[in-house]
């Protein structure tokens, strides 16, 4: 690190948690570079990692606040609102800040005055530490999560507590790293015919402006954490707009950071969140706002692009909705092949942007270990793995979660009322939460030509099984849909290594990551923090990429002072 | 250098030229991280560096061409078009390619496949050896940049010729760290309770697209080689659509590097040239058509602020215009002040994007090391410094060149005829060129109320010199025009280092390049590469930096294919 050591505001704590902390950010360092598996905050919520009682604990705190005021002391205050609504029927009843946006994004950029002018190590100390206290409070943010979102707990705690915490880490190292990659000082001497010309480079990163992070109501820290870190270590202040429907997982987080920075002698504005309900929607408002460098968005395709083409003053990074495909070509494990992807198709009812969406399989079946397979063998295959994955509904909770909102309970009704259902979706009723609304996933078969069903997202516990004339034409079906719509991922099963190439060059020129022969415990819906680039940017569904150096290196711009050096034969 | 290794095409010379260009691509890497001073490319004409007669063999190739066809063998070729009018009234009478944009981009994206697929090694190969042919073709180059640019014979040289070169190599530098940070391969082994999940990550840089490069009138190549090159080595084709005035420059480097590509073995549609005419231009239609992954753009705010609004399927980077400004507060050297002052209002005429325009100074004087001086000291003294400076014609051409356009002329003149004029502009007879149209900086003084007459860009030989009510107004002031019509560089004279101080925070903020003190021989007009920061992007003058991680980091994308590694306990 070369930038320039400025004192930190007087008695902060900031200098001590960057050498407290600078291991975990060495090696965060290091593995950006290897992208090898690395983790900072364990994901188990055993009483090992996180202490005998600490579960019970994060339930306790965070059902004190059901049904009470969110006190966060921001300036611009002006009444308290909140709409959430339980996908499990827990009543939440909280009220969050109503802001001013006037009054409070003055307080903001005021705040922002004394964060961007602090070094980026100090800067980063205070955001380890703010990562540090947000670990400590994963079960906390895991039940606030679980029941703003509809997430199963296991998810909840692991999506929304370290997984997202390790994400954050990860943004807040590309961003220290590119920054420490500018030199804070340079002497230039230029030889000349007598004496060299010495000119003095000072180099200063300055800020975008604030930060807009615009969260998403069905992963709210996990897809914010790593906007917020890598704005504020780059030295821009943050405002978060959660998703009207999953506000507190994110004003837990805030209170965190506030608290951090306050202690630290910071401006606790340097954070801010900005609540609103369903009825009276501020993201368009904010995201306009010219105090606004940076905007960070996930959520629908619309309102992304809404966001890309109208927010003009800002930089803007979305992750929007996408189609993603699995090409079955051929397998040495069907059985495998079926459990993994019924697995897939279940986890969370089918609500992240990973799920599969489309299974394209050749009409004339595929060759397998125990030889052919008709279509309808696969197709049967995938049907009873989910149906025997979801047998017992105490098991299945676990893992399907309950649906976040009408919009895909309306979807999964419409479809149902289509041609071609052949496992049909199922009410289920949860052991714990007698509101919580919870359907098994849908299968219909459809075939290639019936892209006005499959060609466009189906978020939520739908998936189609597409009859093709080949291999080929899954792949080419597959990577239009990812060109028109966008993807996040895509399968490929086959035993023969020219389609593997094939698909690789298919999902490259696509831009979507491509996973192969998963038949065990990895997921396709999984992407692991350091290791796996989430979206590519270079397709529908979305701009950017966590975490790579482009994600990072427009959230900062570089200033410079020359001066010559006094006495030098070319100063006077 | 970690991604794969593909070969290159059977029997190219591009890992011979990687290997013999690494000693010059290592030392722009270690450069690139201390931003100390280093050119790669010598900028003395000097026979010494080039050779006995280099410039005049340089001479004479340039003027062979001169009323000839520029042959490029591109395809889409449906005709000759060219319509250069050189200001030192030199017949140019070239014709270059007109383009189908059908035919010609759909060979370029053609071209690009193969190009994306050979590793970023052998692309920094080929792109390091095009700067090397580049280089010894700087005085064809030189030329042509004279005679279609206006620029001065040594301006010409340096600026178009080795520190363009420099410039390139510096972004090229830039993108291959870039895409080295980026591994092409991890084994991610996750610890589970028996044996580890091992999953083997491969990661692929991805292109975006065709890199659309339009260049400015008055500097060819030096803003357009960074942008050039950045996109060869992340592997995007580049189409090159150069200023109806000066295609000649860029039409030369698109020639050298398409003899380059075909002898590595690559299509040489990987580069073209995309000439047009003021009357039938072809720059709006050609940045939004869907091939183009990438524009960048030098040149005026309303065609700039056009393509960052309207080239939606592109990653557009721009260079616009700016009001530049002098802050006079005090001096310890009135003398060296107003000497250097005057060269960077007469260098090339004003007609560079460094150049100041608004000199602001308080209108009770200013304290000097000879005492106090008052407005008109410090005015006079500048006005005698640029009339002393020019009054010997045959030097004062090498300073001035000649006007580029009939726009900046019709400038001068409206604003001969406006009041305050302190010194007018004066046309000078060129001893070699009797068309050449050469005019003397104009001065005019005028009040800090006076803001509609130096509120805007007045690109050319125009400066402004501003009574305030103090440097803290001209601070405001200077600042203001840097928000809101951009800025590039600032200057500040104090010898008060409260001052200095001052001026680096209104800098900081109004995202300006500051120099201080500037008495010698540095001016405020050079930018060096490898070194200074060109143009910030946190200011209307522009959104991209030369050259910054921003410039390079969305150049390419990431894709990635997971594969479990066969026969680990989680693999089925």
């Amino acid at each position: 690190m070369t930038t320039t050591t400025a004192p930190p505001p007087a008695g902060s704590a900031a200098a001590a948690w960057f050498d407290q902390h600078q291991p975990l950010l060495d090696r965060a360092l290091a593995t950006i570079r290897t992208r090898e598996y690395w983790s900072a905050y364990p994901e188990s919520p055993s009483p090992k990692n996180y202490g005998e009682n600490a579960q019970a604990q994060g339930k306790t705190a965070l059902e004190a606040r059901l049904g009470t005021r969110f006190e966060l002391a921001q300036p611009g205050t002006v009444g308290w609102i909140g709409a959430e609504r339980s996908p499990f029927g827990v009543a939440i009843g909280v009220t969050y800040p109503q802001i001013d946006q006037d009054a409070l994004l003055a307080a903001v950029t005021r705040a922002q005055r004394d964060w961007a002018a602090a070094t980026p190590k100090y800067r980063a100390g205070v955001a380890m530490e703010m990562l540090a206290r947000i670990n400590k409070a994963s079960f906390e943010i895991a039940f606030a999560t679980m029941y703003t979102t509809g997430q199963a707990f296991m998810m909840a705690f692991q999506a929304a507590g370290p997984h997202a915490q390790d994400r954050g880490l990860e943004a807040l190292a590309y961003a220290y790293d590119a920054m420490s990659d500018v030199p804070s000082f340079a002497l230039w001497e230029k030889p000349q015919k007598n004496e060299p010309l010495r000119v003095e480079k000072r180099y200063r990163i300055v800020p975008r402006g604030i930060g807009l992070v615009i969260a998403s109501s069905t992963f709210p820290t996990w897809n914010s954490y790593p906007a917020m870190f890598a704005d504020l270590v780059t030295g821009n202040a943050v405002v978060v707009k959660p998703h009207p429907n999953s506000i507190l997982p994110l004003a837990i987080t805030v209170e965190i950071m506030r608290g951090v920075l306050a202690e630290a002698g910071f401006d606790p504005n340097v954070v801010a969140l900005a609540a609103d309900t369903p009825e009276s929607p501020i993201a368009k408002q904010l995201a306009t706002r010219p105090e606004v460098g940076l905007v960070d968005y996930t959520g629908s395709s619309s309102f992304g692009t809404w966001l890309e083409q109208n927010a003009k003053q800002a930089q803007v990074f979305t992750e929007k909705a996408g189609v993603n495909a699995v090409v079955i070509d051929s397998t040495d494990d069907l059985p495998g092949l079926a459990k993994n992807l019924a697995m897939s198709l279940s986890l969370y009812s089918g609500q992240m942007c990973t799920t599969p969406q489309n299974v394209f399989v050749p009409r004339a079946g595929i060759k397998t270990a125990d030889g052919d397979a008709s279509f309808d063998d696969v197709l049967g295959a995938i049907s009873k793995a989910v149906e025997g994955l979801l047998s017992a509904p105490e098991r299945a909770v676990e893992i399907l979660g309950a649906i976040a909102t009408d919009a895909t309970l309306e979807r999964v009704k419409a479809e149902s009322a289509k041609p071609g259902v052949v496992l049909a979706s199922k009410t289920l009723a949860h052991p714990q939460f007698p509101g919580a609304r919870v359907h098994t996933p849908l299968i219909a078969r459809l075939d290639a030509s019936d892209e006005e069903r499959y060609g466009g997202e189906m978020f939520g516990p739908i998936a189609f099984v597409i009859a093709t004339d080949s291999t080929e034409q899954s792949l080419e079906l597959a990577a239009r849909g990812a060109r028109s719509c966008g993807a996040i991922t895509a399968v490929l099963y086959s035993a023969d290594p020219a389609v593997i190439v094939r698909a690789e060059d298919f999902a490259a020129d696509a831009g979507v990551s491509l996973a192969v022969n998963l038949t065990g415990a990895l997921l396709v819906n999984q992407s692991a923090a350091f290791s796996d680039f989430h979206v590519t940017g270079a397709n529908p569904a979305g701009n950017a990429s966590l975490t790579d150096a482009a994600f990072v290196a427009n959230r900062f711009r570089i200033t410079q002072t020359r001066t010559v050096v006094p006495g030098t034969a070319s100063a006077g």
